[in-house]
């Protein structure tokens, strides 16, 4: 069996073992993505449980099976739980995806508290190619919360960060996940085009990648997270064209994601 | 006429008052649900307010005319409107509905809440079987904010929550509604399995069952939410069973129930 | 070319901007609203960023091309960052646009925080007729945050809030258009009944308002907008006309909209 199928019969397991055990996912995401993110994870297969407050974050942690931190509206309040949540994460070796949304020199407080949450070493990054390019020490202006730069111009570079993770995964039309474990760079593609005009799909996206890493390794985790959104997005397009419907059908693909659908549709290269 | 028709009768009237006075609802709920909540209200024929900080809270809370508190996704403020609105909700007599999110002894700030809340005797209590039966003293173990414990196996002993209030409803494959005006228990069937993999439909039935409430007693308005929500799940699901689309439809019944729907559909035991 | 038809052709040149610009907007909104407004000006063509914390607002501000202010459900931080960024966007000279979601007596604190944003003059205020109304002096008791007066009963005492901004947009059953610039009234009509069914439509209108002021002046900017929904409220109705269905089916419009829709479809008239 070839590498590459290797990867991808892990990535079924991973599938499986999501549906078997339904772990519970806390996460601490922002105001425009929360619900999204909730019903991605649902319909995924995970347990989600929003628990964003510095006066439960710790304990709350301590039982989740893993945690997704994500800095898209942060409140004085949530910015205290990310870091009691991580630092619990990182104590309690509790699997925890970091999504570092805005990343850069114009929103200086956020990214402050990024560089405080990289202390408890997450056990992945995810994010767009603009904010792992800032991140990974680059000079790049980004335009709001959406990428200026392309997911394939920016992989080489984001492997600096594995200093501070196991594994990078950056999101695009392509999608690239960068492992340390295994030194080894994977491209995912799928998807379409409508993706980025629904808001909150790189948040569900870094929210379903905790939650794949309660189940498996961090590089199975972003691979599987990936490839699932990766056939969803390209499932829902050929059914729905438009971006209100395509959005319906998006969420019904994560949920009806499968075996012979992973194995059918799964597009990956080990460069 | 018996009994059980005379309870279909009073819900259908209850309904009826719903679309004629879509009355004004406040709701304090989570930043998961809150979206969703004012939807389902709009559809159902109220008129919701996410009215949640404590500054307006007693002042909005005397000229609504139903409260709802979901316990969510607490912040500082949302915990003080949410104290403030319950004790004003009790001096000026307006019916108002807990939903304890969470409820047990992993989330302890928002159970304290919890607590302090129950002596504002809330006219309805409504949650899943586990919130409901930790909140009746036993030690549940949830899984974050979902249930692990059958809806069934639970009713009898939530009978003792009624010191704290006239009704207490438990959601799950099948609802239990226990009344202390007329000493019953009245099992609602209907819904479909759907209904779990869609975040905040718990809470939007907890609002609804407030809306209801303030056109009726604490029993009918509870029983009507709940039917309301059995039948938009039955008949959504016939629609549409996939994930995102059953959640499309669900709405469209929530909005298309009527007098005739009920009546074809109502499907209640009284125990 | 009559001036209604000068009016529909710079309608269509700011569309046509607005997909070639895809301004970044930068919005203070509700936690209701902030999904479903994200994913409105997306489909539309802008690029939105819900940068509402005090620590990061004035930054911002400096940056983005335009401004919307909601006032739906404030928080002390949130009414901070709104203070801020309508300080930064005045000094600045950025098109911000200002919601006053539930103005009157009953919400004072939100209130008050309206009236120091007034300070700031807003470009656009934009609300719907009970607001408005109140806004400009009257004395009326509105329904929570729904509006119980007819828009059409208000537009002409509208007028005085010219004195706080250069173009003030009235929503309901048809829509006015007041222009300083012009000395005008414009009247939009379309939409359909179920736009209130679903909440924070009219934030997201609001929202709108302010990306298209990204590339056009006020009156052009609330008039295009108003079209923009108008039509996109009116197809999504011929082709669905249950309140889910309809809410998908607009969010398809709004993104499916162009030069040739907006021509045949544009129903406005000069007052």
């Amino acid at each position: 069996m070839s590498q590459k199928q290797q990867l991808i019969e892990k990535v079924i397991e991973a599938w499986q073992a999501l549906q078997q055990q339904a772990p519970l996912v806390q996460c601490i995401t922002n105001s425009v993505a929360n619900n999204y993110v909730a019903n991605i994870l649902l319909a995924a297969g995970a347990s989600p449980a929003m628990i964003d407050n510095p006066f439960e974050a710790a304990d709350f942690t301590k039982i989740c099976a893993a945690l997704s931190i994500n800095i898209g509206t942060p409140t004085t309040e949530q910015t205290q739980a990310m870091l009691i949540s991580a630092e619990t994460a990182q104590q309690q070796q509790r699997p925890w995806v970091l999504d570092p949304v805005g990343y850069g020199s114009i929103l200086k407080w956020r990214s402050e508290t990024v560089d405080q949450l990289l202390k408890f070493q997450p056990t992945i990054i995810r994010g767009n190619a603009s904010e792992i390019s800032t991140l990974a020490g680059s000079q790049v202006q980004s335009k709001g919360v959406d990428s200026t730069l392309n997911s394939h111009d920016v992989y080489a570079q984001a492997k600096s960060l594995l200093q501070h993770t196991e594994c990078v995964a950056i999101s695009g039309e392509s999608d690239y996940i960068i492992s340390k474990q295994l030194d080894m760079v994977i491209k995912v593609n799928g998807g379409c085009h409508l993706q980025p005009k629904i808001t909150a799909t790189g948040c569900a996206l870094g929210a379903l990648t905790a939650a794949y890493h309660a189940v498996t390794n961090s590089t199975i985790a972003a691979l599987a997270a990936h490839i699932h959104f990766a056939i969803a997005g390209k499932l829902a397009y050929e059914h729905a064209q438009t971006v209100g419907s395509f959005n319906v059908a998006f969420l019904d693909y994560i949920h009806m994601l499968d075996d012979n659908l992973i194995q059918q549709y799964v597009d990956i290269e080990i460069l």
